[in-house]
Protein backbone atom coordinates (compact mmCIF):
# COMPACT_ATOMS: atom_id res chain seq x y z
CA UNK A 1 0.00 0.00 0.00
CA UNK A 2 1.08 3.47 -0.98
CA UNK A 3 1.35 5.82 2.12
CA UNK A 4 0.41 8.99 0.61
CA UNK A 5 -1.70 10.88 3.38
CA UNK A 6 -1.76 10.77 7.12
CA UNK A 7 -5.18 8.76 6.10
CA UNK A 8 -3.06 6.37 4.97
CA UNK A 9 -1.14 5.95 7.78
CA UNK A 10 -4.08 6.46 10.02
CA UNK A 11 -5.68 3.17 8.79
CA UNK A 12 -2.16 1.20 9.03
CA UNK A 13 -1.89 1.62 12.61
CA UNK A 14 -5.85 1.22 13.16
CA UNK A 15 -4.83 -2.20 11.62
CA UNK A 16 -1.89 -2.62 13.57
CA UNK A 17 -3.20 -1.59 16.80
CA UNK A 18 -6.61 -4.30 16.24
CA UNK A 19 -4.55 -6.98 15.83
CA UNK A 20 -2.43 -5.93 18.68
CA UNK A 21 -5.57 -6.20 20.84
CA UNK A 22 -6.83 -9.26 19.44
CA UNK A 23 -3.15 -10.72 20.26
CA UNK A 24 -3.89 -9.55 23.55
CA UNK A 25 -6.80 -11.17 24.43
CA UNK A 26 -5.30 -14.86 23.28
CA UNK A 27 -2.67 -14.37 26.06
CA UNK A 28 -4.29 -13.15 28.66
CA UNK A 29 -6.31 -16.34 29.54
CA UNK A 30 -2.34 -17.59 30.28
CA UNK A 31 -1.52 -15.15 32.43
CA UNK A 32 -4.63 -15.21 33.94
CA UNK A 33 -3.75 -19.47 34.32
CA UNK A 34 -0.23 -18.59 36.04
CA UNK A 35 -0.74 -15.67 38.22
CA UNK A 36 -0.60 -16.63 41.67
CA UNK A 37 -1.76 -13.50 43.57
CA UNK A 38 -5.80 -13.43 43.92
CA UNK A 39 -5.66 -9.97 42.87
CA UNK A 40 -3.47 -9.89 40.05
CA UNK A 41 -5.66 -13.17 38.48
CA UNK A 42 -8.80 -11.03 39.38
CA UNK A 43 -7.30 -7.99 37.24
CA UNK A 44 -6.00 -9.83 34.46
CA UNK A 45 -9.36 -11.01 33.98
CA UNK A 46 -11.05 -7.79 34.29
CA UNK A 47 -8.52 -6.78 31.71
CA UNK A 48 -9.41 -9.78 29.65
CA UNK A 49 -13.17 -7.97 29.40
CA UNK A 50 -11.88 -4.36 28.77
CA UNK A 51 -10.13 -6.17 25.72
CA UNK A 52 -12.94 -7.94 24.34
CA UNK A 53 -14.31 -4.59 24.61
CA UNK A 54 -11.28 -2.07 23.01
CA UNK A 55 -11.56 -4.67 20.05
CA UNK A 56 -15.54 -3.92 19.43
CA UNK A 57 -14.50 -0.03 19.75
CA UNK A 58 -12.16 -0.23 17.30
CA UNK A 59 -14.51 -2.35 14.69
CA UNK A 60 -16.74 0.48 15.34
CA UNK A 61 -13.91 2.83 14.53
CA UNK A 62 -13.55 0.83 11.05
CA UNK A 63 -17.31 1.37 10.61
CA UNK A 64 -17.32 5.13 10.79
CA UNK A 65 -14.23 5.70 8.58
CA UNK A 66 -16.44 3.33 6.35
CA UNK A 67 -13.89 0.76 6.13
CA UNK A 68 -14.03 -3.18 6.82
CA UNK A 69 -12.16 -4.38 9.67
CA UNK A 70 -8.80 -5.72 8.78
CA UNK A 71 -5.81 -6.90 10.87
CA UNK A 72 -2.10 -5.89 10.11
CA UNK A 73 0.24 -8.18 12.15
CA UNK A 74 1.78 -6.43 15.19
CA UNK A 75 5.24 -7.39 15.31
CA UNK A 76 6.35 -4.94 18.35
CA UNK A 77 2.98 -6.92 20.47
CA UNK A 78 3.91 -10.37 19.62
CA UNK A 79 7.82 -9.59 20.44
CA UNK A 80 6.15 -8.35 24.00
CA UNK A 81 3.68 -11.28 24.48
CA UNK A 82 6.72 -13.43 23.78
CA UNK A 83 8.08 -11.91 26.48
CA UNK A 84 5.83 -12.71 28.96
CA UNK A 85 5.32 -16.18 27.58
CA UNK A 86 9.03 -17.40 28.27
CA UNK A 87 8.67 -15.93 31.62
CA UNK A 88 5.87 -18.15 32.47
CA UNK A 89 7.93 -21.24 31.18
CA UNK A 90 10.73 -20.11 33.52
CA UNK A 91 11.10 -22.19 36.86
CA UNK A 92 10.28 -19.12 38.86
CA UNK A 93 9.20 -18.76 42.50
CA UNK A 94 5.22 -17.93 42.62
CA UNK A 95 6.18 -14.65 43.81
CA UNK A 96 8.60 -14.00 41.62
CA UNK A 97 6.26 -15.08 38.68
CA UNK A 98 4.28 -12.52 40.47
CA UNK A 99 6.26 -9.69 39.67
CA UNK A 100 7.61 -10.53 35.98
CA UNK A 101 3.83 -10.63 34.85
CA UNK A 102 2.93 -7.67 36.45
CA UNK A 103 6.49 -6.38 34.25
CA UNK A 104 5.40 -7.90 31.32
CA UNK A 105 1.83 -6.78 31.37
CA UNK A 106 3.00 -2.92 32.37
CA UNK A 107 4.77 -3.01 28.74
CA UNK A 108 1.87 -4.21 27.16
CA UNK A 109 0.23 -1.09 28.85
CA UNK A 110 2.70 1.17 27.43
CA UNK A 111 2.60 0.16 24.31
CA UNK A 112 -1.42 0.50 23.87
CA UNK A 113 -0.77 3.64 26.05
CA UNK A 114 1.27 5.16 22.88
CA UNK A 115 -0.57 3.78 19.63
CA UNK A 116 -4.15 5.37 21.11
CA UNK A 117 -1.96 8.32 22.14
CA UNK A 118 -0.71 8.28 18.58
CA UNK A 119 -4.39 7.72 17.06
CA UNK A 120 -6.13 10.90 18.78
CA UNK A 121 -3.48 12.81 17.82
CA UNK A 122 -4.39 11.18 13.87
CA UNK A 123 -7.16 12.00 14.44
CA UNK A 124 -7.05 15.37 15.45
CA UNK A 125 -4.82 16.08 12.74
CA UNK A 126 -7.18 14.84 10.48
CA UNK A 127 -10.50 16.08 11.68
CA UNK A 128 -12.14 12.77 12.65
CA UNK A 129 -13.83 13.62 15.86
CA UNK A 130 -16.31 11.06 15.79
CA UNK A 131 -13.35 8.40 16.83
CA UNK A 132 -11.66 10.23 19.00
CA UNK A 133 -13.94 9.66 22.11
CA UNK A 134 -13.80 5.67 21.14
CA UNK A 135 -9.64 5.99 21.17
CA UNK A 136 -10.20 8.00 24.44
CA UNK A 137 -12.23 5.59 26.21
CA UNK A 138 -9.99 2.79 25.50
CA UNK A 139 -6.60 4.63 26.52
CA UNK A 140 -8.35 6.04 29.63
CA UNK A 141 -8.70 2.23 30.73
CA UNK A 142 -5.20 1.29 29.59
CA UNK A 143 -3.62 4.22 31.82
CA UNK A 144 -5.89 2.92 35.11
CA UNK A 145 -5.13 -0.54 34.67
CA UNK A 146 -1.17 0.23 34.25
CA UNK A 147 -1.67 2.37 37.50
CA UNK A 148 -3.68 -0.50 39.11
CA UNK A 149 -0.60 -2.78 38.32
CA UNK A 150 1.92 -0.59 39.60
CA UNK A 151 -0.10 -0.20 43.04
CA UNK A 152 -0.40 -4.22 43.09
CA UNK A 153 3.60 -4.34 42.30
CA UNK A 154 4.91 -1.90 44.95
CA UNK A 155 2.18 -2.44 47.92
CA UNK A 156 1.79 -6.24 47.78
CA UNK A 157 3.60 -8.61 45.20
CA UNK A 158 7.10 -6.88 44.82
CA UNK A 159 7.54 -6.67 48.41
CA UNK A 160 6.55 -10.58 48.54
CA UNK A 161 9.31 -11.45 45.61
CA UNK A 162 11.55 -9.74 47.99
CA UNK B 1 18.44 -19.25 35.56
CA UNK B 2 16.22 -20.30 38.20
CA UNK B 3 14.41 -17.51 39.32
CA UNK B 4 13.82 -17.64 43.17
CA UNK B 5 14.03 -14.04 44.19
CA UNK B 6 13.01 -10.56 42.88
CA UNK B 7 16.77 -10.19 42.90
CA UNK B 8 17.15 -12.76 40.12
CA UNK B 9 14.48 -10.88 38.25
CA UNK B 10 15.72 -7.52 38.82
CA UNK B 11 18.79 -8.51 37.41
CA UNK B 12 17.06 -10.67 34.30
CA UNK B 13 15.32 -7.28 33.36
CA UNK B 14 18.63 -5.15 33.55
CA UNK B 15 19.99 -7.64 31.20
CA UNK B 16 16.82 -7.41 28.78
CA UNK B 17 16.98 -3.43 29.32
CA UNK B 18 20.92 -3.29 28.25
CA UNK B 19 20.26 -4.98 25.42
CA UNK B 20 16.85 -3.11 24.28
CA UNK B 21 19.01 0.00 24.44
CA UNK B 22 22.02 -1.53 22.51
CA UNK B 23 19.36 -2.28 19.85
CA UNK B 24 18.26 1.40 19.70
CA UNK B 25 21.76 2.40 18.88
CA UNK B 26 21.71 0.14 16.17
CA UNK B 27 18.16 1.69 15.07
CA UNK B 28 18.31 5.12 15.79
CA UNK B 29 21.42 5.86 12.90
CA UNK B 30 18.71 4.52 10.09
CA UNK B 31 16.08 6.34 11.42
CA UNK B 32 18.39 9.45 11.52
CA UNK B 33 19.14 9.00 7.75
CA UNK B 34 15.39 7.92 7.18
CA UNK B 35 13.33 11.18 8.62
CA UNK B 36 12.56 14.10 6.31
CA UNK B 37 11.72 16.97 9.09
CA UNK B 38 15.31 18.38 9.84
CA UNK B 39 14.05 19.03 13.67
CA UNK B 40 13.29 15.40 13.72
CA UNK B 41 16.78 14.14 12.35
CA UNK B 42 18.01 16.19 15.03
CA UNK B 43 15.92 14.97 17.65
CA UNK B 44 17.01 11.62 16.87
CA UNK B 45 20.65 12.01 16.82
CA UNK B 46 20.46 13.65 20.14
CA UNK B 47 18.45 11.13 21.76
CA UNK B 48 21.51 8.58 19.93
CA UNK B 49 23.86 10.50 22.01
CA UNK B 50 21.35 9.66 24.94
CA UNK B 51 20.91 6.13 24.35
CA UNK B 52 24.63 5.58 24.61
CA UNK B 53 24.88 7.14 27.36
CA UNK B 54 22.30 4.52 28.96
CA UNK B 55 23.87 1.73 27.89
CA UNK B 56 26.40 3.33 30.06
CA UNK B 57 24.76 3.92 33.16
CA UNK B 58 23.67 0.32 32.90
CA UNK B 59 27.10 -0.89 32.94
CA UNK B 60 27.33 1.08 36.18
CA UNK B 61 24.47 -0.82 37.80
CA UNK B 62 26.37 -4.13 36.80
CA UNK B 63 29.13 -2.97 38.51
CA UNK B 64 27.11 -1.50 41.85
CA UNK B 65 25.60 -4.73 42.05
CA UNK B 66 28.94 -6.58 41.40
CA UNK B 67 27.82 -7.97 38.06
CA UNK B 68 29.64 -8.56 34.75
CA UNK B 69 27.50 -6.72 31.89
CA UNK B 70 25.53 -9.28 30.16
CA UNK B 71 22.48 -8.88 27.89
CA UNK B 72 19.39 -10.80 27.50
CA UNK B 73 17.77 -10.79 23.85
CA UNK B 74 14.65 -8.50 24.27
CA UNK B 75 12.68 -9.74 22.19
CA UNK B 76 10.19 -6.71 23.10
CA UNK B 77 12.45 -4.28 21.32
CA UNK B 78 13.54 -6.82 18.70
CA UNK B 79 9.35 -6.28 17.56
CA UNK B 80 9.13 -2.59 17.82
CA UNK B 81 12.31 -2.03 16.09
CA UNK B 82 11.07 -4.19 12.95
CA UNK B 83 7.93 -2.46 12.78
CA UNK B 84 10.11 1.19 12.15
CA UNK B 85 12.19 -0.51 9.43
CA UNK B 86 9.44 -1.96 7.47
CA UNK B 87 7.76 1.96 7.69
CA UNK B 88 11.62 2.90 6.35
CA UNK B 89 11.09 0.50 3.48
CA UNK B 90 7.38 1.46 2.66
CA UNK B 91 6.55 3.76 -0.41
CA UNK B 92 5.44 6.87 1.78
CA UNK B 93 5.51 10.49 1.29
CA UNK B 94 7.85 12.09 3.53
CA UNK B 95 5.70 13.94 5.56
CA UNK B 96 4.07 11.10 6.07
CA UNK B 97 7.44 8.86 6.87
CA UNK B 98 8.08 11.02 9.49
CA UNK B 99 4.57 11.26 11.17
CA UNK B 100 5.32 7.20 11.18
CA UNK B 101 8.66 7.55 12.66
CA UNK B 102 7.63 9.56 15.61
CA UNK B 103 4.95 6.86 16.16
CA UNK B 104 7.63 3.73 16.12
CA UNK B 105 9.81 5.84 18.19
CA UNK B 106 7.51 6.78 20.78
CA UNK B 107 6.05 3.06 21.08
CA UNK B 108 10.40 2.52 21.67
CA UNK B 109 9.87 5.25 24.55
CA UNK B 110 7.20 3.87 26.07
CA UNK B 111 8.77 0.61 26.27
CA UNK B 112 11.50 2.01 27.96
CA UNK B 113 9.49 4.23 30.48
CA UNK B 114 7.49 1.03 31.77
CA UNK B 115 11.65 -0.66 32.27
CA UNK B 116 12.81 1.62 34.37
CA UNK B 117 9.80 2.29 35.87
CA UNK B 118 9.91 -1.40 36.76
CA UNK B 119 13.70 -1.32 37.69
CA UNK B 120 12.78 1.37 40.04
CA UNK B 121 10.48 -0.17 41.72
CA UNK B 122 12.49 -3.45 42.08
CA UNK B 123 15.31 -1.20 43.54
CA UNK B 124 13.15 0.32 45.77
CA UNK B 125 11.31 -2.94 47.04
CA UNK B 126 15.42 -4.53 47.35
CA UNK B 127 16.89 -1.37 49.00
CA UNK B 128 19.71 -1.13 46.60
CA UNK B 129 19.27 2.93 46.85
CA UNK B 130 22.42 3.48 45.36
CA UNK B 131 21.26 2.51 41.32
CA UNK B 132 17.88 4.29 42.26
CA UNK B 133 19.30 7.86 40.20
CA UNK B 134 20.58 6.00 37.72
CA UNK B 135 17.98 4.69 36.41
CA UNK B 136 16.22 7.77 37.44
CA UNK B 137 17.89 9.91 35.46
CA UNK B 138 17.69 7.57 32.13
CA UNK B 139 13.64 7.61 32.94
CA UNK B 140 13.33 11.53 33.03
CA UNK B 141 14.95 11.51 29.50
CA UNK B 142 12.88 9.24 27.60
CA UNK B 143 10.11 10.61 29.32
CA UNK B 144 11.15 14.11 27.89
CA UNK B 145 11.93 12.88 24.49
CA UNK B 146 8.47 11.17 24.33
CA UNK B 147 7.14 14.76 25.12
CA UNK B 148 9.43 16.21 22.43
CA UNK B 149 8.23 13.90 19.85
CA UNK B 150 4.36 14.52 20.74
CA UNK B 151 5.07 18.22 19.85
CA UNK B 152 6.78 17.64 17.46
CA UNK B 153 4.42 15.50 15.71
CA UNK B 154 1.32 17.81 16.99
CA UNK B 155 2.66 20.81 16.23
CA UNK B 156 4.12 20.13 12.94
CA UNK B 157 4.87 17.11 11.24
CA UNK B 158 0.98 15.25 11.70
CA UNK B 159 0.01 18.91 10.43
CA UNK B 160 1.72 18.61 7.21
CA UNK B 161 1.17 15.11 6.69
CA UNK B 162 -2.63 15.48 6.86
Amino acid sequence: MKMETLQDLFLDVIKDTYDAEQQITKALPKMVKAANNPDLKAGFDEHLTQTENHVKRLEQVFEALGEKPARKTCKGMKGLLEEGSELIKEDAEPDVLDAGLIAAAQKVEHYEISAYGTLIAYANSLGNQDVIDLFQQTLDEEKATDQKLTELAEGEVNVQAA
